[in-house]
C-alpha cells in the first residue's frame, strides 16, 4: 500500500538550471510514489552523482528547507517557489529496502551513499543532445565502467541517439563507452508507447517537439517529451524536452500533445505537467532561441483547455517550471517567472481553473 | 610593485576534480602575482561561472578555510592539502582595479558578481577535447552569445580545437557559437613559444602529451602541457593536462618537457609544476587509461632531477596535483594521494631534494 494515497509519482529534482551556469542543469529522477521496490527513472541527465551527493550532504549537514540563492538574498524558503499544498520532501523520497539493507551494513560516506543511490539509476530518458541535458550521464560514466557488468539503458528518439553516438561517445570529446557496453543506447519511436525498463508498471511515449533553430544553417532542432503512465494508479506525468510555444515554431507540436492528452488521460489522472520556461516575459520573442517564457507558457495552457473542454471547477493542473535561465539580475529570475505566470494566469481569466504552479527547485522531491 | 615579492603568478583552483563527480572538473584562472590589471588566462574550462559564484558564496557566507568533503568527515582544513609553507589564498587573488571600480559603483547579487569576474576571463587554454577540461565553458557560452560584441578566445594544439569544432559547437550538441565569432577558436602549434592574448608580457609553449589510448581502435589519445612564463619575474609555471607516465606510453614525451626546462628555465624560476594524478597506488597500471598515480608521479620527478642535474640543496619544486578521480571509499583519495606520493619520495631517496606536493583544491588561490 502507498504511503501516498491518491498518488502516483515520486519526482526527484537533481537539477533544473536551464544555464549558463554550469551546474544542477535539469535531472529528474522518477519512481512510484511511496514505493520501496529499487530502481529509479532518469529524465535526462544534466545532473547526477554530483547532485546525489550534494543531497546528502544537505540532509545531513545543511539547513535543508532553505535553497541558496545568488540573487537578491543567499537563501530562500523552498514554499516560495511551491504552490500551496504541494507534497514536497527534501531529499530523496522513499528509499528502497535495497538501499537500507545496504546502508545498514556498509560504512557509509557521503561518496559511498551517493554511489548506491546512482547505481539504482538504470534507464535514462533523454529529451535531446544538448550538453545541460546529458553532461551527468557522460561525467558519471566512467564509474559505471570500472565496475564489473554494470550498465546503464539510455533512451531518446533517433535525432538524440545518433548525436550522442557520433559526437560524444566517439573517443574524442569521451571514451567510446558503447563498445564495452557500459552505455547502452537505443532509439525509441516518436508516439509508440513502450514499457519502461527498470520499474514494472509504468510505460511511457515520447512526442516531438520543436526546439528552435540551429544557428547556422536555421534547421529546425528537435526535442522530447515523454508522457509517464503508472498502471496500478491510472497517474500520468508529461515531462517536457526544452522547446518553444507553437505560436513561435508555427507547429502543432504541443498542441498534438495536448489533443492526446485530452483524449486519453482524464484531467485528474493528470498528477502534473514539467515545463521548460527559460525566460521571463523581458526577454524579446525573437531571442527566445526556442524556448518558453511566461505568456507562452499561458497561451499553451489556454489551448491545453480548450481540447480538454471540461467546466472550471473540473480541471485541475499542476504546472510544474523548470529550467529557468540565471541571468546578470538582483531578483531570482524564477521568482520573477512564477510572479509573471500567476499574474498572466489571472489577466488570461485562467484562474477560475484550479492551476497551480510550482517551479522545480534542485534538491527536493515532489509526490505527484 | 607586486605584493608578493619574488611571486609570478596566481593560481585560482575554479575547480581539480577529475571525475566521476560532475562538477567542479578541472579548470585554473591565471594572472600575474599581485597584479590589479584586469584579465584571467583559463588554462582547461571543466568549471566555470557555476565554480566563480561558488566561490563568492563561499567567501561571503561560508566557513571558508573548510573545505567541503564527500568523506570520513564533512569538512576538512585546507592546511591539510597543501605543502607547508605554500602561500594561499581563500577565494580569488587580488581583484583588478576596474572589477573594484564596478563592484563599488553596481548592486551586487553573487549572480552579478560572478558575471563581472567571468567577463574578466578573455582566453582559455584547453589541454584535451574530453568534457571534464570544458564543460564549463560550453555552458556558459549561452552568457557571452547574448551580450553584443563579447567573444573569448580558446586555444589548443589542432586535435583539441578540431574536436571543439566538429563535435561540440555543431548545432547538435550546442548551438554553433563559432559561426557568430563569440567563441573563437585557434590552433596552437606544439612547441612554439607565443605571446598570451590577454595579459602583456606573458607567453605560452604548448606541449604535446599522451593520454592512453582510445577504447575502440586502440589509437594514442593526445594532450597538452602548457609552460606560461611571466617576464617581469621570468617565473614559469608548467600545467599538464591529462598524461600517463613515459614508463607506461613508451615514448619521451614528459622527458622532452623535462629536458626543455633543465635547458631553459633554472630551477629557482620555475615556480611550480601542476600534474595530474588521477589514481591512488592501488589502481592496477593496466587500469589507469591514461593517467598518472603516485608511483609514475615518483618516478617522472626522478627523471626531471637527473636532466636538471644539481646538487639536491639547490633544488626546490612545488608540485600541484590536481584531478584526483573520486571513489567509492571511506578516505578522501586526495590525502590519500598525498600519503602516497610524499612516502615514494622518501623510499626513492628524493627527500633530499627539497620538494613539496600540494593538491588543487576547488576555491582556493595559490600565489607562486
Amino acid at each position: 500500500m502507498s504511503t501516498y494515497p491518491g498518488c502516483s509519482f515520486e519526482l526527484t529534482i537533481l537539477g533544473s538550471c536551464g544555464g549558463p551556469l554550469n551546474n544542477h542543469t535539469q535531472s529528474f529522477l522518477m519512481k512510484r510514489a511511496g514505493s520501496s521496490e529499487s530502481g529509479y527513472i532518469c529524465i535526462d541527465a544534466g545532473s547526477g552523482l554530483a547532485e546525489i551527493a550534494d543531497m546528502i550532504y544537505a540532509q545531513e549537514y545543511g539547513n535543508t528547507f532553505l535553497v541558496k540563492s545568488l540573487y537578491k538574498s543567499s537563501a530562500e524558503d523552498v514554499s516560495r517557489f511551491l504552490a500551496q499544498g504541494v507534497r514536497c520532501t527534501i531529499g530523496f523520497g522513499t528509499p528502497s529496502e535495497v538501499f537500507l539493507k545496504k546502508s545498514a551494513e556498509a560504512h557509509s560516506s557521503i561518496m559511498r551513499t551517493a554511489c548506491e543511490i546512482f547505481s539504482e539509476v538504470r534507464e535514462y530518458y533523454i529529451t535531446h543532445p544538448h550538453l545541460d541535458h546529458m553532461m551527468g550521464l557522460i561525467l558519471n560514466a566512467p564509474l559505471i565502467y570500472t565496475k564489473l557488468g554494470s550498465y546503464k539503458n539510455v533512451y531518446g528518439t533517433e535525432h538524440t541517439i545518433q548525436a550522442i553516438k557520433e559526437h560524444i561517445f566517439n573517443d574524442k570529446i569521451w571514451p567510446d563507452f558503447t563498445t564495452d557496453n557500459t552505455i547502452r543506447l537505443e532509439a525509441l519511436e516518436p508516439s509508440i508507447r513502450r514499457n519502461t525498463y527498470s520499474i514494472q508498471g509504468i510505460d511511457c511515449i515520447p512526442f516531438t517537439l520543436n526546439h528552435g533553430q540551429t544557428i547556422d544553417t536555421k534547421e529546425p532542432v528537435l526535442s522530447t517529451a515523454f508522457l509517464f503512465h503508472e498502471h496500478q494508479t491510472d497517474g500520468h506525468v508529461l515531462i517536457c524536452g526544452d522547446t518553444e510555444s507553437d505560436l513561435v515554431s508555427k507547429t502543432d507540436s504541443l498542441l498534438n500533445i495536448w489533443t492526446y492528452l485530452a483524449e486519453n488521460v482524464p484531467i485528474n489522472n493528470l498528477k502534473a505537467i514539467v515545463l521548460e520556461c527559460s525566460n521571463t516575459d523581458e526577454v524579446d520573442t525573437s531571442k527566445l532561441y526556442g524556448h518558453l517564457c511566461p505568456q507562452h507558457i499561458i497561451w499553451e495552457l489556454k489551448r491545453l483547455i480548450e481540447v480538454y473542454d471540461v467546466k472550471p471547477e473540473n480541471f485541475s493542473l499542476h504546472v510544474i517550471l523548470t529550467h529557468v535561465k540565471d541571468i546578470d539580475s538582483e531578483e531570482d529570475p524564477k521568482i520573477t517567472v512564477l510572479k509573471q505566470v500567476n499574474k498572466r494566469c489571472k489577466q488570461q481569466g485562467l484562474d477560475k481553473y484550479n492551476i497551480s504552479f510550482s517551479m522545480a527547485i534542485q534538491g527536493f522531491t515532489m509526490i505527484l
